[in-house]
């Protein structure tokens, strides 16, 4: 006899990823799969003295439980980079620290969303925030998108004629999967429809740290009138992922809300990490670090868009990100990116196939290629190895 | 115009005892409020340590992601101390590294409940259990407990007449909020039930480590033949609460529903966290270290109870724990603890009033006392001026 599950176990299936992730983690795999961050740029030894004078000077505060909302010295250097950076007005009462921003996105679910509700999304979005929306039971609209962000008329059209939507789910700066960001215009449109609409807007911004060339633009959230945009964060990508420390910020009544499911869901963030962070950032210059960084995965970007202008064939298209992780490809109609994974494991060479990517529809014909994870000379070989086999594949289709 | 959040939160409310925390924040109250280990006995030299070896040998391993289901020697170890202490036959991938325990509840609600589902609990529980499986939208029937225990015959009744009983939420080590310990015939009879109505069932076990006097038992899971009990456990009360480590473990096909849920939650666990307890397991002796915690708490519970005997009018009952950090309090009928503890706040003096701990009925005449986290002198006068407060109150309303 078996036991009854939820009915979402019968939906969610395992982050094509993660299970990828497992394959390569092969030392002479090269992989554009994860989306890991160079850890040679981990700030190990600021980290080591962090910690040693953490523990000497506030042991026992540092390892007890702590609030629900977080650190108060992170959360106030938070909301003063928000500020400063997006154009948000926060302070520290506006931020919730979560594990990483995929809990805010999970709060968000939880905050948001009753089984049947909509959520709409960039088309293709971040495959993980489809499944922590998922598990709540609801349903996406795929907006299209163009190199700008998402297609003001149609997200428009889509909200006039849609009931219960409950969340526009928008990653504007150097998206997840496709390296895009949006226009200073498309953002201010999106406030705008937010709040014409009612509809709540999260705006995950893992990456926006990461710019290699061009200008920042400021936040959705800077053009919010209504309070209805919450804005995620992430320690992840600019300081290190294994702390497993981001956060969420948007107006104190809401934030509320996701401290309250936070305590039923898992009480507090680890207080440890959370004063590491917050001391770390008190006493290092955190935009030096982030230069090195910049300056390393720009690199690795360059050499990633030149071998695949060099290796891929004149019919695959591939995105110029300006920041960020990720660059995303797409081969010509018929060209199924996953059999073109197959073979290139079969060489050592891995990457996430597009249709992840897609929470209904389904582009078979795309990738995702991370630059970040790999020397630059591992990147041409890869992306070479990967242009041999779509050449191969298209010889053998003809 | 508001936007339009999930249903779910209209009937979650904030954690009582979260926000009694706040207030005990001040230097100057005598707390028994909170779950609180005792900090003085975090091992804070020999974590620094730790620390500086791991980020030396493993630095950037530690800082990176790591995979959903937790590091392996974690696993490892947590999966050898359960069969030798709880009796259960556990491997490495019978184990998911959870947030604390608190998260292992969470999960059990994604996993398992759908809205309208049925859980059903000790009368009184543990009340993060209940906001976390109440997120879900799930109603809770509570099952009369007396000193050994869920009543058999009670638990038997419901289980036969009702329907969508999803989960079997039981704490029977040391119990939250009461104290009490399970008996072997007990254990074994939930396993049978749970067995014979196919209903999982969630033993959670946080404070099992801590038992003061007595023999300890096997676990429910180690009676189980149907692969339905899952187990919760934590490093908070032996290690420390602040790194948010703790563990669910129970059959490998329904721990890989949970590594799922877990992907689109938060993706994983803290690496550096997990590394961290993994070598303070293999270089120091734990055994050792909670013995010592052990001998500090069972002190406390000590001058608690007796100066509970001393100090509390005759008609005023309260458990007798053989381990972990509460004892419960009984007040003749008619007597609000709610209206105690204000009187007791003005002294400066808190605890958990008992109707937090039940999510249907409203046992008004009852409260919590936790004594881990105080030094004797500071129990004893704090449950001096509680006994004097009840017994004004006795006479006032005579």
């Amino acid at each position: 006899m078996k036991l009854q599950f939820a009915k979402r176990m019968s939906y969610l299936k395992a982050s094509e990823i993660r299970e990828i992730l497992k394959v390569t983690a092969q030392e002479d795999v090269i992989s554009f799969a994860g989306g890991l961050p160079a850890p040679e740029l981990f700030p190990v030894d600021e980290i080591g003295e962090i910690n040693r004078i953490i523990l000497q000077e506030a042991g026992t505060k540092a390892l007890q439980y702590t609030t629900t909302e977080g650190y108060a010295p992170l959360r106030e250097w938070i909301a003063e980079r928000m500020n400063t950076r997006l154009g948000t007005l926060f302070d520290k009462d506006n931020i919730l620290i979560t594990h990483g921003s995929q809990q805010g996105l999970d709060l968000s679910g939880k905050v948001f969303l009753d089984e049947g509700d909509i959520v709409l999304c960039e088309s293709p979005t971040y495959l993980a925030a489809i499944s922590a929306f998922k598990s709540y039971g609801c349903r996406f609209i795929e907006i299209p998108t163009d190199e700008n962000g998402m297609v003001p008329d149609a997200l428009e059209n889509v909200l006039a004629k849609t009931q219960n939507i409950k969340l526009i789910y928008v990653i504007p700066t150097f998206q997840n999967p496709t390296g895009r960001t949006w226009s200073l215009e498309r953002r201010r449109k999106l406030a705008e429809l937010s709040s014409a609409y009612h509809v709540a807007v999260i705006e995950d911004n893992p990456y926006g740290e990461l710019r290699f060339e061009g200008t920042s633009l400021p936040s959705v959230k800077s053009f919010d009138v209504s309070g209805n945009i919450l804005c995620t964060g992430s320690f992840s990508k600019i300081f290190c992922p294994g702390f497993r420390i981001g956060w969420i910020a948007g107006d104190k009544d809401i934030i509320h809300k996701y401290v309250l499911v936070k305590q039923g869901t898992d009480l507090q963030c680890n207080t440890m990490a959370q004063m590491t962070i917050a001391e770390y950032l008190n006493r290092y210059d955190i935009d030096r670090h982030i230069g090195k960084i910049v300056e390393v995965y720009k690199k690795r970007r360059d050499t990633a868009i030149k071998s695949m202008e060099q290796y891929f064939p004149g019919n695959v298209t591939f995105t110029y990100p300006e920041g960020g992780l990720f660059t995303w490809v797409e081969l010509p109609e018929g060209i199924p990116a996953r059999k073109i994974l197959d073979k290139c494991l079969e060489r050592k060479i891995a990457f996430v196939p597009g249709s992840s990517f897609f929470p209904n529809e389904n582009k078979e014909n795309t990738f995702r290629v991370n630059y970040s994870n790999m020397p630059e000379d591992k990147i041409g070989k890869g992306l070479k190895i990967i242009g041999e086999v779509i050449k191969e594949y298209m010889k053998e289709s003809e």
